[in-house]
């Protein structure tokens, strides 16, 4: 099964790919950047067509992303979760099977401990996939995370589809 | 000119179209609605599918959208801002002029007063545009009131653009 996992954004978009029929081998990853001085509904038409691209370039059969979370002074919680919207819209038109997960079952999939630090979670990327160094940028790392978040999770257990 | 205006959401969106070269004559206005049980990625894709066939059907030549706010204990801030980014999207697939309001700036647009309240809000809508009632549902309302206010505010001046 090929798994495409998401680290949501507007300005930078984590993505990573693995293949669990191929021990977790990395299929791509990566990150769809948008400038700054794009105007907004411009960003999100990009992000939508870097998405289509991926799409119909690696066909994965399973999409998982992580779930947004407002936070006192989040000040982006708002544009992100616009441009998270967008990618769901687009996931959907490929893929009938969505996933999503909470940082904590991230971190708790990968390393045992749902408060665990952001280096320990790309210490476990590096690892858990056999890479030579831990994958840059941060936002792929971290897409990878979530790819193997859902890859962790018993199929027959796993109520977080959406 | 015609302008759609939007009130956002993902359970009911708000709709409104004006024509102002004929006095700001209602065209339509109405919501889309999607079904609380329905999983959210196809409450995203119906959103998009609702808005595709407005702007064939009526065309508008300029889409006003409310501009989205955290506030504390605002729950479904996160969906709403998921389901207003794929309107945005859409509208910009069809329209390249795309203008955000705040609430507080349709209340002044409409009132002269930018805490005015609801039922202040509805009878300016109902008297500004002629009609006989007050527009149902209130998200149908609100989305003639957005477009009102951009009909309102001096093109030269605009700085509402997204």
């Amino acid at each position: 099964m090929r798994i495409l996992g998401i680290d949501p954004g507007y300005g930078i978009v984590g993505f990573g790919i693995i293949d669990t029929h191929r021990n977790n081998a990395v299929v791509d990853f990566g990150v769809i950047e948008t400038p700054k001085d794009m105007p907004f509904p411009e960003r999100l038409s990009r992000i939508e067509e870097g998405f289509k691209m991926l799409f119909e370039t690696y066909k994965p059969d399973e999409v998982a992303i992580e779930e947004l979370f407002y936070f006192h002074n989040q000040t982006t919680v708002i544009p992100v979760a616009e441009a998270r919207g967008v990618i769901i819209l687009t996931a959907k038109k490929y893929c009938n099977r969505l996933f999503e997960y909470t940082p904590m079952q991230i971190k708790q999939a990968l390393t045992g401990n749902g408060r665990a630090e952001k280096k320990q979670m790309q210490f476990m990327v590096k690892n858990v996939l056999g890479l030579e160094k831990i994958p840059k940028p941060d936002d792929a790392a971290d897409a990878l995370a979530v790819a193997l978040c859902h890859s962790q999770i018993n199929p027959n257990l796993n109520d977080n589809m959406i």
